[in-house]
């Protein structure tokens, strides 16, 4: 992700539950956002709302997010659309509204920003009709939570410039999102199409009294949406056709679109009597957990299945690792200016704060010893970025590999816990580093674990111990000689036994 | 899960995608099968998705599954059925061979023998007319792959007996799944009719030029795929309506319902021409990758997408972790009797052979340091579950806490790797535990890591240090009195030091 595609300023119109998922998604990536929403309560949600995406992100990344960018309410859309290179709009689903709040802001705007609309179904040859410069909007519609799911579909109306496309695809993709081009103007896109004919089929069968909302949610979560986390609905049928393909699943399973299944090709009446059955239904279901709480539920799960996905590189997951990598990336270059411009430190290493994620408990809510030595581990990677062992360097040059790890557990860290880990470099040599880390738990700054470790450098193209480059050891020495100030750590050097009276 | 409720024998009617997978999740828990399909090729077929099964419980799962059942064929409906617990039929989706197989094997089977019928859209009460004892027999409705994901719909017929159901739901959840059960008897049943209902919209799209399949697929698996494991469509909207809940949903997004989208209220044709572009797409989809390639992938990602689930207690994770469990206590006790029973050995303690998952490289494609310790962290668990350190004995009276880790890499696992870690028993007292893991990797037996380990018990009320049970530490000590004829481990004490010459 090249950096100048990020946008320096957002102008959003609307701050509800897309509006606001938006501001939190460009924030968190550095980028300014004014925001206009008529609601007086809108500062309030919207707080709410960043609260959940900073928790979020807390846990979906150890990636070095930039600097946030700051937050401003304005009190027109004109003021929201001033100096902005991108204005996304999030108003409710009314035609006349939207294109007012558009309109406005388009006569306000530089005539190179871009627009687009959230909409999940509206056309945007007709919400464009009474802009200024109509050819600079598109649909960017995304999905909510905005800061977590990653697809946004862009749909171009009549006399949408190619080029206004290309940039918010750019933009998007800056700030971690799979923007998916659309090739034809159709109401309710396609995400859309796909989601409504399920919820048509779903309100048909609460009415029928088939199934409950919550068990329809259960025909949903415990097959096909595991399913569908990983694979769409084609590669899915690709495979359960079996090696003759998908010509022979189709010729398995196409009668089936002839069968009288009728509910599937009418829409539902919503009738008093069935709202009233799918609210009732819900308010069970959610059993007295509020939206709020519902919501962070949703987020930490959506960040463990996100997390397995990148495991695997897989849809969603891969764009989180490529949006990390770009951010990796930018953080390396930094931290070296820094390193090499900052004036000396002789106070040990600090990583960032880091929250506990429930994931790492076991099945007795204990955090597992392992995970100690991952919170070491990640400060390691840390420092080595720091002195220039980033990206580049581990594939051309080499890397160093921890060869002995002394672990002394001092306390416990419980989910939800935020913890730092501070780095002492104890020696070094042009091949060797020797390194002492401290756990310790930010909220009352107690020492839960201490980790000695030494680690060597080896050559990417021999495999075999070599000494660093120059310039690696040189950052390296410097840092050691800072720390050759700090007290031996009274652990440093231990060694394991029984001790007998 | 009570261990009763597993049969000792199943007969499986067809060994198909469907099939297969039932056979496959019964033998990978102890469940003896006897399959009949007079498909001359099905047991090569079945082999290979009997090696992805156990290839892929390999990664899922580290609870103790029991031996695997017998596999058999059958030279007919009726040798499969007899002698079998439950007979479950997965032929292909015609009424006329379903209801001939069942009711040849109606014949043969014992009264008390459940039948089930893994359809996905006959009635019941049509496939039971013409067998014997019509009131054992239900739909359990599978999906693919069935050893992976743990729905199954069960629909009875009008002459169901909910003795015959109970029973099925019984043995269905002692083998990992989760049992919904349909409150009325209509086609497609329920996960289905929202499944073909997307399906058919996604046919409009494709056959208009909306989408391609790809794009469709990436429509659902970049953003509702991802909700979709964690919650269904339900849960997911009263969210979106914000803390007015599902009632404030309905009014905002109820009007959808009587738009325009006209393609969702028909059915397309599936012309030639539609057939053709579908498979072509599809083709350029799998870019090559054969559908046994896309069958691994899948399933890698299924396994990874319900670890993180389990992590979070949700969904398909918390059945998943609900069999664990039932494994877990049923290996405690088998595991206590052996050590009790079994003559003295004076090896090491040998894990369970484990295969590195994929998940556990890091984005340099190493396996993280930590997860060394992880797997020594896991043998130590094996070792105190032996001596009887179980979740009751965690609950009511204490557990071993790790304080003090010495970790030696002397090379490296890759993912795919399989590895074992060999145990020993340095030392122990009443409240210590010192104890030498070796992590060998199986393929070649090479040492890749070794770590020292001191733990102490710590009492489950007072959180203190205090001695373990006399039985959990006369265990202990009998176990290390075996192990005080082995060689102390080279590495055992050491200390890290830079060695200047």
């Amino acid at each position: 992700v090249p950096v100048s595609d990020l946008p320096a300023r957002v102008g959003l119109l609307g701050g509800g539950v897309i509006g606001g998922g938006w501001a939190a998604r460009f924030l968190i990536n550095g980028v300014d956002v004014c925001l206009f929403d008529p609601d007086p309560a809108a500062p309030r949600k919207l707080e709410a709302m960043l609260a959940n995406a900073r928790h979020a992100y807390a846990r979906l990344t150890l990636a070095p997010v930039p600097t946030p960018g700051v937050l401003s309410f304005a009190a027109s859309p004109e003021e929201a659309a001033e100096g902005a290179d991108l204005v996304q709009e999030s108003a409710p689903e009314r035609l006349e509204l939207k294109r007012s709040l558009l309109a406005a802001a388009s006569r306000a705007a530089a005539a190179q920003t871009v627009f687009c609309s959230s909409t999940s179904g509206l056309r945007p040859t007709a919400l464009a009709s009474t802009m200024t410069h109509p050819e600079r909007f598109l649909v960017g519609h995304p999905f909510n939570p905005v800061y977590l799911l990653p697809l946004v579909e862009l749909c171009g109306g009549r006399e949408t410039d190619p080029d206004a496309v290309a940039r918010a695809e750019a933009t998007y993709r800056a700030v971690g999102m799979h923007p998916l081009r659309l090739r034809a103007e159709i109401d309710g896109f396609v995400a859309d199409r796909l989601l409504e004919a399920l919820w048509r089929e779903a309100l048909w069968l609460v009415r029928d009294d088939v199934a409950t909302v919550a068990e329809i949610d259960d025909a949903i979560r415990y097959a096909a949406g595991v399913r569908w986390a990983v694979m769409g609905t084609f590669l899915t049928y690709r495979i359960a056709g079996g090696e003759a393909g998908m010509r022979h699943f189709m010729a398995q399973f196409g009668p089936t679109l002839q069968a009288p299944w009728t509910k599937l090709v009418d829409v539902p009446e919503l009738t008093d009597e069935l709202l009233e059955k799918i609210v009732a239904q819900s308010d069970d279901q959610a059993a007295g957990r509020t939206v709020g709480e519902l919501e962070r539920e949703r987020d930490e799960s959506l960040i463990a299945v996100l997390h397995a996905l990148r495991s695997r590189g897989v849809g969603a997951g891969a764009t989180l690792a490529g949006w990390e990598r770009g951010l990796m990336r930018a953080r390396g270059d930094g931290a070296l200016a820094g390193a090499d411009g900052a004036p000396p430190d002789t106070s040990p290493l600090r990583s960032d704060v880091r929250e506990i994620p429930d994931a790492w408990l076991d099945y007795n809510h204990h955090v597992h010893e392992s995970r100690y030595l991952q919170l070491c581990g990640d400060a390691t990677d840390a420092l080595l970025i720091r002195v220039g062992v980033d990206a580049d360097y581990l594939q051309a040059r080499g890397s160093y590999y921890t060869v002995e790890t002394h672990l002394s557990h001092l306390g416990q860290l419980r989910g939800g816990d935020r913890a730092q880990v501070l780095t002492q470099i104890l020696d070094c040599d042009a091949k060797r580093l020797h390194l002492f880390h401290t756990v310790e738990r930010s909220d009352d700054g107690r020492v839960v674990a201490t980790a000695e470790q030494m680690l060597v450098h080896v050559d990417a193209a021999t495999q075999r111990v070599a000494p660093a480059t120059a310039a690696v050891h040189a950052r390296i020495a410097a840092l050691a000689a800072q720390h050759a100030a700090l007290a031996r750590p009274e652990r440093a050097g231990r060694r394991i036994s029984v001790a007998r009276p």
